[in-house]
């Protein structure tokens, strides 16, 4: 059994196209003023004739390169998405399949937001297990492809990226990363969905599926976010018998700037502390917390502990804690 | 950290409409003998203003009786499923709502027909990481609302279902349940496909997400499991140093029974050492496989070596040997 789990590499990837809050306010009943004082986003990215695999194989690809391992050398592939190609198959079969790990298996998981968070977690317990050396988890949105741009509410807010990270089995213990985790649900349907599908009302000829637009309750989100998510990392840090100044980086769902500020001011810690892109790249989802973390994993200083919050749909939650204190980009 | 792994419940739902062949063929151009000389199906349920999170829930409440838990003491919920209620949230959330297990956190994985055999190897790992005590695996398909019924090629195989199982952990080496896993995908996005979304061409006003119905390639998917499937499973019982004659029983993805009945014959086995509920529900996608398990586990019988194995779209494809001498169904 492998005793050690050791992050390998952290990637990140955003289509080409530009979309200010001026082009959007071209194409729906919005300004600029509106979108940056409530959600402090002044453009995002959309992903233009590119698919939620195509992200993601960029992503993969970075990923292979930096950890310098062969496609051949992963054994699985986790891929968080609630914009995928298509329902079945998993995008994460399409990627194994465009980067040629053929000795991986491959599947999506659908946790909303919290994806990132909890593919990271299912891929510790595989790489932990002893029976996988590496194990790929990606996040990745095409956002743009779900939306109803008559839904001014919605459309401003989100973006398109693709996110990612290589945990892999070490017999080092310096290498070990995975301080500890804490996932949670509260059930609810009606605050966040996109794409539903409703059962037939009859057995009849003239099926043919079709699902709904994405929806988000603000108001709703907001006090979820500044209650239930802010509580649970309070009582994860306090478990942990750590505070918040004992982390070096934190990375939440980037959801909106506002939400972010919102934390960082009850949790008592300075703004620089946290990493962010929704302000240039929107709300990718649950691409947004790895596209964040790469960013920063990149700027060439050493981060110790680094706290990982998502939270989203479902609603679904949860923080990891990583200890990241003798990860190196190359 | 939990040594074993015990199987504490199975079980299985199916919703209550019946349509027979007769029935589909005054929707589609079809008819009653090309489909049982063909696939072997009589008839097939259809969730009729039901969804996928209904059926499950149904199942969750089962499990929840079968092995005396109170919702409260679930973990972890793992809903595989290609018919989700909606893409976001994830279906595995509602159930953990409708049911109660407010401890407990909730993602679907989107495996295709391998759901519950993947589902079954994540909660292994949970429950062997010794952090959680009781994981619940839910495979559900509402595939009546996939599909188009101008498409006979497809639509007679499906039906609606949902079948899990609940794992434990234990300090009782005589509850280890979990033998071995072999797990593999053969990236391919166009043999089986559900639910395909297009990305946007432009920036445009217009946008409605949109997406295709289910479709496979019969021909493609009969070559994949008499060749990939069929020499998996026989590389998997070699490299465990056992044989098809160690098996008590041996559930197969519920594809159809023709597949059932060739792979039968090519590790010769009897027909009835196989679970199979296909020619009276059709294919359920993943929910095949744990109803089939179920429904022989209730049987009054004791079995030891059990051999599952999924396959379908990615493709996805995987077994896993359980060992259930000491499992009893309540």
């Amino acid at each position: 059994m492998a005793k050690y789990v050791k992050f390998l590499a952290s990637a990140g990837y955003f289509p080409e196209t530009v979309v200010t809050n001026d082009e959007l306010s071209q194409i729906m009943e919005t300004n600029d003023e509106w979108i940056q004082a409530h959600t402090g986003i002044k453009e995002r990215r959309y992903a233009i004739d590119e698919n939620t695999s195509d992200l993601s194989t960029k992503v993969a690809l970075k990923l292979l390169k930096q950890s310098n391992l062969q496609a051949e050398a992963i054994d699985l592939i986790i891929l968080s998405t609630i914009s995928p190609d298509a329902i079945t198959p998993s995008t994460a079969a399409i990627v194994q399949s465009n980067i040629g790990a053929k000795n991986a298996f491959a599947f999506d998981i659908s946790a909303a937001c919290s994806g990132f968070v909890y593919a990271l977690s299912i891929a510790e317990k595989y790489v932990r297990s002893g029976q996988y050396q590496n194990v790929m988890v990606i996040s990745a949105e095409v956002n743009s492809k779900m939306m109803d741009f008559t839904d001014r509410t919605s459309a401003v807010f989100f973006g398109d990226a693709a996110g990612g990270a290589i945990l892999s089995a070490s017999d080092n213990p310096n290498d070990e990363m995975y301080v500890a985790e804490k996932l949670a649900t509260k059930g609810d349907a009606d605050v966040i969905h996109s794409g539903r599908i409703a059962p037939l009302s009859a057995v009849k000829a003239d099926n043919y599926p079709q699902m709904d637009a994405f929806y988000q309750d603000g108001r709703a989100v907001y006090e979820f976010v500044t209650s239930t998510v802010l509580a649970h990392i309070q009582q994860f840090l306090a478990e942990q018998k750590l505070t918040a100044d004992d982390f070096d980086l934190i990375v939440l769902h980037q959801a909106n700037l506002r939400l972010i500020e919102y934390i960082a001011q009850e949790l008592k810690q300075p703004l620089d502390k946290f990493a962010i892109n929704v302000p240039t790249i929107g709300n990718t989802s649950s691409a947004g917390l790895p596209t964040a973390l790469a960013e920063r994993l990149s700027d060439g200083q050493t981060y110790g502990k680094v706290l990982l919050t998502g939270f989203g749909a479902g609603l679904a939650y949860g923080s990891v804690i990583l200890n990241l204190q003798n990860f190196s980009q190359k």
